[in-house]
């Protein structure tokens, strides 16, 4: 474990690496922290809030380039490692650096154009009648330490130095990070990356901690530690409940951003059903099997009216999916969850097809199931995630049918509509009622694949996510640690300067309600 | 009570509205309503959103005007009555009158202006390696129908077409009001401007609804009904923590904006104590004592260092307090509880005056203690807010006494610093923590009175507020009520206007991460 940039061995359970394809454990062993070593790193995230946050803009975006540059640097030690802890592919992992380096890049991107401190101005009316107007100023200050959870299907971009450590230190908030133990070996390396960093940035020690521990354990203690002002979570449904009910439960409650569940549906409209059936069956498998379908956004659900052109989608999934081999998954648990998963969806929907059976301690065999629409409605099961690659078709009578499912369906990180010209009036009615079911939705493509970008969402409505007004990838996601402050009348010479008098950082603010950079 | 348009007599409990200066019940009665008018409150905004959510920024600009032009037209029936059943001044009343227009019509221009919207453009890079970049935008919708519960302490202001309605009308969000016991003659006035303005707008008569009944009862009727998806509250902190609690054990959970407890501490720096500590004693005394201190923002805190400034400071106020006239409460209630409060500190600290007694059923009769900063802080019950005109100087013995003071405190909606140019060092240290503690920090001044403005936070850490990344007062309220939905490779005639080619709705909209109104 990593405090304060110490490096700590932790006392309790030991935890090792899992290499899925060998089938074997990894050296070295890794042992959870306890109370104590919460208490050391919150203590040392207090004590190293307020001069980090008093850095500038500047410093801060250089401190997130070193990390990416020096992740970067380190890339073919990570990739080795990543490959053995996850089972996923070689490719795929080393797409996933580059993920992680390009959001570290993307905040401090967002830190340089500035805007993230929400600068407004409304100057004072001293002749105002009957009362005259005080100067008031606002901008964003960060809310605290941050505890992330690290996720087991992204041992780089959702992990130690992920999406949520990365905005999280871009907002101005030092980071306790609980590593997760699919892939303690990776989050060493990176752990001790960032603690290079911290200290070569001239940053103070408690900026960063890495802790081992169970999520009940110590990741309740982290949560639930007065110093710890939000927290960064992507996993299960029943994990992410606990980490809020904990959060909210505190004398001081405090946000989680917990990202939990999707079944990510995929509406196949009538004419891009005509038109290509069978390329989109085939386009639906490789999406689908994917990393084993280990992705939040993984196309759990497909939904098109029932005829030849559905038949021909779903034969060619099916010839597509039972030619798919079985893939080692992340860990045997997630593996041991995926079976128990399928068997609940084959008592209630008709199994399509099975892909290759695999060693079923480590790997995952690919599912189809097929329904109509009343029995999917009828049944919780069906409408549960099941992590890994297994999906459902639901057949409707009509296009009519299509559209009321949407108002059954729970929150979804994404929506996914298949369309030609012909379905656009369709189209138009399922996307004014998937805007309030998703936080993306998508045409002609899969949902797996989350551009990091300015624009991005990746959130939505619980149980997607916890809070629905926020995304954790994309530009925007700097705002979950953030809180607005207003200042009346304050001297000039104590004025913040993004919102000094002449604008000294050269800020968009809003003035008088106005943007203006002046 | 009002339900989509319809008058409907409740059939519970029967509520009056009560004077509290002329000390009698006023006509006629009201009647709470019971689980069925929830249901069909909530049915018909669940009905009225979509076509709600559908009109323009200026549809609903206008009809927010209309709502304010309609309460201007009605400012006679609208002082009298809020009056009478307050025991607030008419000037004070009418001022809040002004307020609530004041509040629509701000709302109207940040329709107008569009900023809302959160456009974001990161257009499609096709050529991109090794994988091409989709085209991804972004813009708010709103959240659903939102329960409002009326405050006691703005008739008007915080109430029926108070802050939380404007905003959420602003946003899109069908309301359902809760309206408070304390004023509803008030209520129902307010009330039918609404529901007539959403008529001759052409809204869907589901946009607004307004019902009574008890907070446990009806109120939590409302907040676990599926189809409200935010709440917006402002009052006790014990029946805010209740609210909050059930809307997280929702299957849904959704946000709630509770804003409690606030006790508004005022630091009086040494330089600005010794160059007019009488004349701070007397403006002190009268903000505490306006609208018998029943504010969210009343100065319930002072602190200062120990000594003869503190002294004189300490002497004008208390002659002002003495001379006090003892002036109506809200309520019995209110009036019972503030005794009750003062009872408490009564026990831990030392009474420095009294104003003068009058009816203890109706009145307020202010209170002012003194005690020393190791009292205050080993003591709860001095650091609870008391509702109404109460507070207490604290005895600090050094200026790090002071700073170290700000430690201790809870999450508060404001904080001032008195000071002259001799204190700014000791001032920027007190910021610097300040900001952390306060939603709004003001110099030089008093913190009730709060300027509705774009830049305005209305807020704070818990238990000022449940939801610090937030404010209820000022443009950014809004906020409160939208969540981000990203559009990925959405055909260009399916486009939201707000983020279309050729930005239509001539909007600041992000493009690859640059504000531009291009």
């Amino acid at each position: 474990m990593i405090i304060a940039g110490d490096l700590v061995a932790g006392t309790g359970t030991e935890v090792r690496g899992f290499d899925p394809v060998a089938g074997h454990d990894l050296e070295p062993g890794y042992r959870y922290g306890d109370d104590r070593h919460v208490e050391q790193a919150c203590a040392a995230a207090a004590a190293a809030f307020g001069e980090y946050r008093a850095t500038t803009s500047e410093r801060r975006a250089a401190f997130l380039e070193r990390i990416a540059d020096d992740l970067d640097a380190a890339r073919d030690a990570l990739v080795d490692r990543a490959t053995a802890e996850s089972g996923l592919p070689r490719a795929r992992i080393t797409g996933e650096v580059g993920r992680t380096t390009g959001q570290l890049r993307l905040f401090a991107a967002v830190l340089r154009e500035g805007s993230w401190n929400g600068a407004r101005i409304d100057p004072a009316l001293p002749d105002r009648e009957p009362l005259p107007r005080p100067d008031i100023r606002q901008r964003a200050v960060p809310l605290g330490p941050v505890a992330v959870f690290g996720a087991s299907n992204f041992p780089l971009a959702f992990s130690v130095a992920g999406g949520d450590t990365a905005s999280a230190l871009a907002a101005g908030c030092p980071v306790v990070v609980k590593a997760h133990d699919a892939h303690p070996g990776t989050s060493e390396l990176v752990g001790r990356v960032i603690a290079d960093a911290v200290a070569s940035s001239g940053m103070p020690a408690g900026t960063f901690s890495m802790l081992f521990g169970s999520g009940p354990g110590l990741g309740t203690a982290l949560v639930t530690d007065p110093r710890i002002k939000a927290v960064g979570f992507t996993g299960s449904r029943t994990a992410g409940m606990a980490l809020v009910a904990a959060a909210a439960a505190r004398p001081e409650p405090i946000p989680v951003y917990a990202e939990m569940s999707s079944i990510n549906p995929v509406f196949l409209l009538n004419g891009a059903l005509a038109s290509r059936a069978t390329e989109l069956g085939k386009a639906f498998v490789t999406s689908l099997t994917m990393g084993s379908g280990q992705f939040c956004t993984n196309p759990g659900l497909v939904v098109a009216v029932d005829g030849p052109n559905l038949d021909a989608f779903v034969a060619a999934a099916k010839d597509a999916l039972g030619q798919a081999q079985a893939t080692p998954m992340l860990t045997p648990t997630i593996a041991a969850n995926y079976a128990r998963g399928v068997a609940t969806f084959d008592a209630d929907a008709d199994l399509v097809v099975r892909g290759a059976p695999g060693d079923e301690r480590t790997t995952c065999q690919a599912a189809l199931f097929s329904t109509d629409a009343a029995t999917f409605r009828g049944s919780a099961a069906l409408q549960a995630e099941v992590f890994g690659a297994s999906s459902i078709v639901v057949r409707c009578k009509d296009d009519a049918e299509m559209t009321s499912l949407v108002g059954d369906l729970e929150g979804q990180l994404t929506a996914t509509l298949h369309v030609d010209d012909t379905d656009h009036d369709h189209a138009a009615e399922l996307l004014e009622l998937l805007e309030l079911k998703a936080g993306r939705i998508l045409f002609n493509g899969w949902p797996t694949g989350v551009e990091v970008c300015h624009a991005m969402v990746h959130g939505g409505p619980s149980p997607a996510t916890s809070d629905s007004r926020t995304t954790s990838v994309g530009g925007r996601a700097i705002e979950r640690f953030l809180r607005p402050v207003a200042y009346q009348n304050v001297p000039k010479s104590l004025l913040p300067s993004p919102i000094a008098d002449g604008n000294p950082d050269g800020l968009w603010r809003r003035v008088d309600g106005h943007l203006t950079q002046g």
